[in-house]
């Protein structure tokens, strides 16, 4: 498993949080993490913003894979709407890089990081920084980000590793 | 009012509608029409094959404006969230652009091309079909597509004749 730096994303119509980190098979190292803000204008000036604050980040940090919760039904049609089309911005922005996109439903990315599908967004603080060793605890939409991308970069190695189970059995 | 050239666009996971028309004071002219199908694939390679085909004709035709239907409360919150990430796919194409976006309620634009907020979709086809001298009836996407550029050029000459009014008056 080469060295991959992974993006995830946590997207929401007013605050869109992001979370990078480089990892190989051992290390995971945090790069950057930060949260788009999105909650001025008309509505197109929004996904515009968006769409163009995560392009930025994308040109900046260049990452090969992009992690994001996949599309669950809200229970209003009005938020999921307006969620959608968040999430789509800052898809786009990333299809320039031709990145990887996997996505993760809510629950995978909790068990994967605090070990229950039922974590509250403090436990995902909390881990997210302990995980990572960083000084203080992120924003909780940018830790949502990093949580969808310690998320993936688990599964990358899960892969790695059963996959180097299974050339050790032929070998043998 | 110089000429000018509009983008409407009917958004769809499945099915986008798209159509051209280039507008002066006097003349509207059908410039092209289609659809771009993305039934097909996961759904961030869905939400990039609009991203990406929308992209391409706004390079192909350059727009000035674009004009889409404004968002609405879907019953279905499903698929609210399906056709918020198609839309916000396609309006990000025409970020690159920096052409201006015009929103219109569904009604709205009915009301301008039929007479009739609650016209059918074949009354659409018919009146798009009719107002462009189109030799065929486009299909049922690409006509909401035409009618969406149809309602932003009456909205725009009708501002140039207001201004026109207010102007000549201020003349006298």
């Amino acid at each position: 498993m080469t060295k991959q730096r992974i993006l995830g994303i946590d997207p929401g119509s007013r605050l869109t949080g992001f979370g990078i980190i480089d990892v190989d098979v051992k290390l995971t190292t945090y790069v950057a993490s930060g949260s788009v803000q999105s909650a001025r204008g008309s509505f197109p000036e929004r996904l515009q913003l968006i769409f163009q604050s995560i392009g930025e980040i994308v040109a900046e940090y260049q990452p090969q894979i992009v992690a994001i919760e996949s599309v669950f039904v809200h229970k209003n049609a009005g938020s999921a709407l307006k969620l959608g089309q968040a999430r789509a911005a800052a898809l786009c922005a990333t299809f320039c890089m031709a990145a990887e996109v996997h996505e993760y439903a809510p629950r995978e990315i909790k068990q994967a990081i605090v070990g229950t599908g039922a974590a509250t967004k403090e436990q995902v603080q909390h881990m997210v920084t302990s995980l990572l060793s960083l000084d203080g605890a992120p924003s909780a939409d940018a830790a949502d980000a990093l949580a969808a991308a310690l998320c993936c970069a688990h599964r990358q190695r899960m892969h790695v590793r059963l996959n180097d189970v299974a050339e050790m059995r032929v070998i043998r």
